[in-house]
């Protein structure tokens, strides 16, 4: 079933860290279409999509305060306080982030500084289908109100009795969501995008979705609306040493597994027992797994690797950038150093995945694909401009005046120059 | 010449606030070739095209090491002194901004903290053309080497003689470019992106350029690269009061406008005499300019505005989210908190537009075309990921177990859950 590599030489792994490469070329006439209808025909539009793609009959796009309430009474009061906990930890972790401004004399008389702004109005997608993801409302919504964005909305679709899922409409009023709309797919990231007569247009767009939501999230950025990041399915990486527990190792495996038939699951040890044991964990695990056929999908195209060293592990991992990288090892701490692609790290036996997915505190928002060669993971930065500011007194000016005139004299660019000279002379 | 409006209503703003459209549909034929060329003939196609687009003969991509050393020399000593002078303040204002790791106990056991890690490779684009952008190199190298960047490569187009400008190269140097290429347009970025026989691949590609550019940097996306920004042509928007001086204002107007045809300029005031003045100032001062055409150009679209207040002005430019916002002001401190959305401030009488865009410490490079709504302007942050790390002890674990797997269950993830529960049993 999974491919296995025991000691692959290095001039193979390029084709070992490959991701499977989406194909959006396909839907693009769809998703431009799809906006058109929005943008022409507004809310009747997101209303017969409703119908069409979930089979719901909705009345009312926006969710109403009635609705709110009544979810409340349907979460049991066991899951809110796991919500409020998770919400509690989140908070604390990303209100770490908020930055001070400091400001820089850089030279006498120029001073310099950041200031932080919210983006004032951001856009939560968050999707329908079996797993209710309320979750992802607190990794997107606790950042965005901590940031101090003035107009936070959730777009979602309704099932087919044009009902939210409860634990989605709690989460979002515990979070300061302002407005909840009922439409999912790439004609909620159009809606958003674009604005219709109930939903306000935003200024960028946070969360995941299928292909569909995916590719409206990249055509929408054509209307000046930025996204998240760039997506992919969901990945983790293992390396284990012979002081990890296999039984543990294999969880962590098939949680990921679970996500999709295209999740991606990689599994490095230096260890042929850790290695043999773990195989077998998994194959007995999965067996238990409601989701067995998809997480059996996504092991078909998994990766368990043997290697030298963990050297040698990490320097494939950082080739791979995982999303998730768990570092099953017993003295982790000496490696960190060495980690650079990684959208997040579980130090230890302990650190399982799901701890981050949920209640830890750290986000799990995450570059997928590669990507976390060069993005970060959504945090408090995800939601704030970061503003220069400068004040230069006349003797400032003289101190630096000269500089800027022959730069820009020698950039060809005069009238540069004369702002200078002209406040001098 | 210019477009004039006196107290504006409101309902009009959306209108006047709109940037021209830029129309890449029709080169994108273009960019897809250019980027097919490049993969197939390597080098090979770059020579090529510096033959085709600068008629410009080069027998080789890499600039060589006599080539710098001899640019040295061909730079006068005041200009190197100035660049020198620049590059301090740049590393200043820069080098504060790295953050330090702070470690977050979210509950007892449970230790979350985020880590600094470079954007390994990063391609800069300089353009040619009538200006030597070695400013712009300064604003693009000095923070990639603060961020300890393993990899920062220069592209630049050759002159006609296959030689870069030696203030280019001059500034190169002292920045720590590992190597610079002659090459430009869509060709450079293509291949920055999927890298040539001399040209190594990039993960993250910055740098400002023409519509070709500006082109093949969105289509760059495509293969997994990132870029700095979104881009469109340079504006700056100044509020002045009855204390501005008109002659600084219409520097200011103009330093703007001979960026380029495209640039915008606006200008608002409450002031019936200094809008009169600083309209005669700016027709009196472009007379004289050698780029005065293209400012004349510039201006042709350009807004002159009266407001009834500086808050009205303020929220007028909060709408159109200026790259450049200098406010000539006298109480300008109190006006700060209002700026919602604008790439840097320029406050009071001295801090021209010039200062920021050289010398000051802070990076020019800056969302323009209302991106300044939800993007940052360049900054250390733009060549790091921030990767978050977790630890828990057994305890920890325990301390958030039951939220985890309530949370999971309720999700519908069951593996999820198993992670935990087999980790406590």
């Amino acid at each position: 079933m999974m491919k296995i590599y025991r000691y692959p030489e290095q001039k193979t792994w390029p084709d070992l860290v490959k991701r499977p490469v989406l194909k959006r070329e396909e839907i693009s006439e769809l998703i431009t279409q799809i906006f058109e209808t929005v943008e022409k025909d507004g809310d009747k539009a997101l209303i017969e999509f409703n119908k069409k793609f979930d089979k719901a009959a909705t009345l009312e796009i926006l969710v109403s305060e009635a609705e709110v309430e009544n979810a409340e009474n349907e979460v049991s009061e066991d899951l809110k306080k796991a919500i409020r906990q998770a919400e509690e930890n989140i908070s604390k972790f990303h209100a770490a982030q908020i930055t001070e401004t400091e400001k820089i004399e850089s030279v006498k008389g120029v001073i310099c500084w950041r200031e932080n702004r919210a983006v004032e109005k951001v856009g939560i997608y968050i999707p329908g289908g079996t797993a209710p993801l309320f979750s992802t409302v607190l990794m997107l919504a606790v950042p965005a109100n901590l940031a101090g964005c003035k107009e936070i909305i959730l777009c979602t679709p309704p099932d087919s009795n044009g009902n939210i899922n409860p634990a989605i409409l709690f989460t979002a009023k515990l979070c300061g969501i302002t407005k909840i709309f009922k439409t999912g797919g790439a004609q909620a990231i159009a809606a958003m995008t674009l604005g219709t007569e109930s939903i306000p247009k935003v200024y960028k767009i946070f969360g995941p979705g299928n292909q569909f939501v995916v590719a409206a999230k990249e055509y929408a950025q054509r209307f000046g609306v930025a996204i998240d990041m760039p997506a992919g399915p969901s990945e983790v990486l293992v390396i284990a040493d012979s002081k990890a527990v296999p039984e543990f190792c294999a969880a962590d495996l098939l949680s990921q597994a679970e996500h999709g038939s295209d999740s991606q699951v990689v599994f490095i040890t230096t260890d042929l027992e850790i290695f043999e044991k773990t195989i077998e964990e998994v194959e007995e695990q999965i067996k238990k797994l409601p989701r067995n056929e998809m997480a059996q999908q996504a092991l078909n195209h998994s990766l368990f690797m043997v290697t030298q060293s963990i050297e040698e592990a990490l320097e494939f991992s950082n080739l791979y950038a995982p999303e998730h990288l768990i570092l099953a090892l017993e003295d982790f701490e000496q490696y960190i150093p060495m980690i650079s692609n990684a959208g997040s790290v579980f130090l230890g036996n302990y650190s399982c995945e799901s701890a981050g997915d949920y209640a830890s505190g750290t986000n799990h928002t995450l570059p997928t694909n590669a990507y976390a060669k060069n993005y970060s993971g959504v945090s408090l930065d995800s939601f704030v401009k970061k503003i220069t500011f400068q004040h230069l007194s006349k003797e400032g000016l003289k101190n630096i005046g000269k500089t800027i005139e022959l730069m820009a004299e020698a950039e060809g660019l005069i009238a540069h120059k004369n702002a200078v000279s002209i406040r001098l002379k």
